[in-house]
């Protein structure tokens, strides 16, 4: 039996992402996620920023985060990314994020996204390629 | 019959919350909650600044979003924020995030939180006065 | 003898835009000059989402600012923000911002923009309209 | 003839830190230069967290930034930062933002910043051990 496809990506924390009570800001670990689904992308072969180009781009229709301990300045994380689901327009990403040191889950999340048009921000089907690419990376 | 307290504080998006998608970047609707939740508070007679200066905070348990429809570059939002229940440490507050002027949902999002000791980061029971407070904004 | 307008914005300092040392972060100062910008082109009554309609944009060239006292979270903030200079495609804005309560000032910056055409992200002269509203604003 | 140590950092730019001109938001290029600055300390033997935990922080006084040209998402930034001056209680950086794939100068910035006592948010002299690795790492 296979495993699903978990992509690792480690970010150190920003000054600029703490806030007055010392810890990460807790808005600023969907901006970790974001950097967890861009290097998915990119571990299966796709430019991140070839989506922009092309005149589509990814629009989060749901997002959540449990917290579960503190992330603090300069703290080592750990992005686990992985696909949860890929359904006809809409997938779902599922992520963890580690203190890598302390081996302490910091928080566990979860979103929701489409690829939509800039245009008209409506959303078109996954494009082909990368359904495929997705849907063989969530294992059997 | 009562209804519950619902405090409307008021935005406009700006360009620094904007992505290259030209809507307001995901994360950021988090900050707009914040902004709603901490003028709660003020409506309910607490000074926000207060309980940090007594060494306590608020520290966020969950957070959850759902995105109706786009914000974009100085579009005046409306944000509606109300406490949904109130237990021993934690509480809830329900949001909704509105395009004032088209008078369309932009976001309906919910946060668990506590009331925590700043040193130890450790939750303790919400202030007496803070909790008699939000549950009579609950109304009946 | 006339005056240079100067354009007031008021802001609260949010949650989000402190930092581990209890002061607002300082590149959020940066943000809020943007607020003042922007309120600063409404009253001379420029549509600030117009131009970016119409495929330009207002791109910094230059920014500094001297930090003069901390701002804290939920801080009552006053910006003060007027046209210095008006050149052919660039012109430039001082900024004060202001504790109001306090009457201390937090911060004195300036920036030099110019008017680019999105597609090819080049200067483009300031529309003649702008050109004119901004240099009457600056007083005799 | 000794050179100064100029110390580089790496960054990907996040979606988030784009706005709706497609570009990075002119504030975050000072998040660039505190990834920067934290890796020159960390090169010098120091490790960013410790001066946070021992009551005491940098505040900038002073900042600057030119913007020679855009950057976006995903692009793969190199941050050069130097120590420039060492005074008695403040000392400057200097700092080089490069899109370092088509090896472009993106942005020039400076930050004149002081060592504080966080209880009072005084400037105090700047520890020995610091002084003494800047000066030297400046070269003759």
């Amino acid at each position: 039996m296979g495993e699903p496809l978990v992509v690792e990506s480690r970010v150190r924390v920003r000054y600029a992402e703490t806030d007055a009570e010392g810890v990460v800001y807790y808005a600023n670990h969907f901006v970790y996620m974001e950097v967890g689904r861009v290097n998915y992308f990119r571990s299966l072969g796709f430019d991140p920023a070839a989506l922009d180009r092309s005149g589509r781009g990814i629009v989060i229709l749901e997002a959540r985060c449990r917290y579960h301990s503190p992330a603090r300045f300069d703290d080592p994380l750990l992005i686990r990314a992985w696909v949860d689901q890929v359904r006809r327009s809409s997938f779902e990403f599922g992520y963890e994020i580690w203190h890598e040191a302390e081996e302490r889950l910091v928080a566990e999340a979860r979103t929701v996204q489409v690829i939509v048009d800039l245009a008209s921000m409506r959303p078109i089907r996954i494009p082909q390629e990368m359904r495929e690419a997705m849907t063989a990376a969530q294992g059997p």
